[in-house]
């Protein structure tokens, strides 16, 4: 199955019409956060919710507001990530990082206003309110301290030191986020517990996934691909897949991985031929 | 009308009792969120919360979800104004600011965390599902590009340079928080839009009034009864109602606004006796 591009053209027309300064004092951080949000990318965040969408039998226009709203936190999470106290990266997907092109301090806001941003997209979801509210608490619980934000802490905190410990670090940095993506459209769509299970356990090994592959190019990607210089992870002394396992490994890994998502997926009812797409991409790609 | 300290407590004790860590890996970023949320104040935003919850008849107790979620965005934004990359303050009610103690990269997530956890509580706050999420999107407006986080890039972007937009910068910045927390109890309420004049005209001067008073305590204040360094106002170069007008003009204003805020008060109906506490003691305040 191929990657499906017609759900990131609809995402990146949204994200391209979205305005957040109401007045002309407060246009450079729009700007700011626009230069992040627009620097392009596969989108996997909110193409996994539009994809979930019509694997559910809605339609995926309905659901921009919370695929938006996905790719602005993830964006934050990105910007605050490469400020200099934490990772201090200069170059994301070819361009100068924010705090390069802004300054720290309007980068540190940049992320900020996402986040806000993100919220009040949220809000403006159609659907019957208690299953947005729902949807809502099941994406800040994502983001928060048992989420991205508590995996980005034991990230720079450095306490993994085992394969165990580098799972649950990337399960909360890298793997909530994305089950937030099929997981909240679950919620809105009101689907039965027991046919969640299936989806959630897919997107469960999609972070996982995500990660190993996310190693394995950090290590064999080129720069030009990567749109930075590859070998951060060791530069910066992180544990990966790829140090603790070595390459061949981590391959065979990735491959047991993407064999279990898409196993799980096999047993999801519903249209779920773009969800298999994103998994091969996730898989198989190079950037 | 003296300020409502059993609101206070009440307050004091929700946010006592409120844990964010979920696994032992997170242990160390919850003690930073707390070191700073349980770093005392009067708690000025969870307190107004509480007491329009009582001036309009409704069980304050009833409240504290939302209240909690506003200190924390409150803690929030101190956290990440005080950085080295913006105003880069080692002091805050007399204990050495987060990225002081626990270093800058922990600061930065310490406030990312208290945001995305706010949004949780606030997700928790009992009433009608679509007046909860009308009162979310309205403090995450309050605190996105066209609030807070707006006013923070007002504030650092160095723009304000006249009375207007110093007006504007505090209104963003300070105002619209504090008035969010009239504003969100008005919508849970569901009270009707014309009785919501008085309490937001009321809401809106005391931002105001919070940063005159705050503008001339940096000036007068001892470093004792600030828990900082007074004058970080003159030394940051920023613009106040003090380096514009003169501290006697100043307190004048301060004495209007307050009474601007007051006469706004006594068009409410309901048992304002509390509201007024808060306005005199923002007013009458020594630190």
């Amino acid at each position: 199955m191929s990657y499906p591009e017609d759900l990131r053209a609809l995402v990146d027309a949204e994200l391209e019409r979205l305005r957040f300064a109401a007045q002309p004092a407060t246009a450079g951080l729009e700007e700011a956060m626009r230069y992040s949000l627009l620097a392009g990318g596969k989108r996997v965040r909110p193409v996994l919710v539009l994809a979930t969408a019509r694997a559910l039998g809605a339609d995926p226009q309905r659901y921009l507001p919370v695929a938006a709203a996905l790719e602005l936190i993830h964006t934050y999470s990105l910007i605050h990530d490469d400020l200099p106290a934490m990772d201090d990266d200069e170059l994301r997907r070819g361009l100068p990082t924010s705090h390069v092109k802004y300054g720290e301090d309007v980068a540190i806001l940049a992320g900020d206003g996402l986040f806000a941003e993100a919220i009040q997209l949220f809000c403006e979801q159609p659907g019957a309110p208690d299953r947005v509210l729902a949807a809502l608490a099941e994406l800040a619980a994502a983001t928060g301290v048992d989420g991205m934000v508590g995996g980005q802490y034991v990230d720079v905190a450095g306490q993994a030191s085992d394969a165990d410990e580098l799972r649950q670090l990337h399960g909360l940095k890298t793997g909530r986020l994305i089950a937030a993506g099929v997981g909240v459209v679950l919620t809105l769509e009101g689907v039965p517990e027991p046919e969640t299970i299936a989806y959630r356990r897919f997107a469960d090994e999609l972070g996982v996934l995500f990660q190993i592959v996310d190693d394995i190019l950090d290590v064999t990607g080129s720069d030009e691909q990567l749109g930075k210089p590859h070998g951060s992870d060791e530069r910066h002394g992180k544990l990966t897949y790829v140090s603790l396992f070595g390459l061949d490994r981590a391959r065979e890994l990735a491959a047991e991985s993407h064999a279990q998502a898409t196993a799980a997926l096999a047993g999801a009812s519903g249209e779920t031929g773009d969800l298999r797409g994103i998994a091969d991409y996730i898989f198989t790609r190079n950037e």
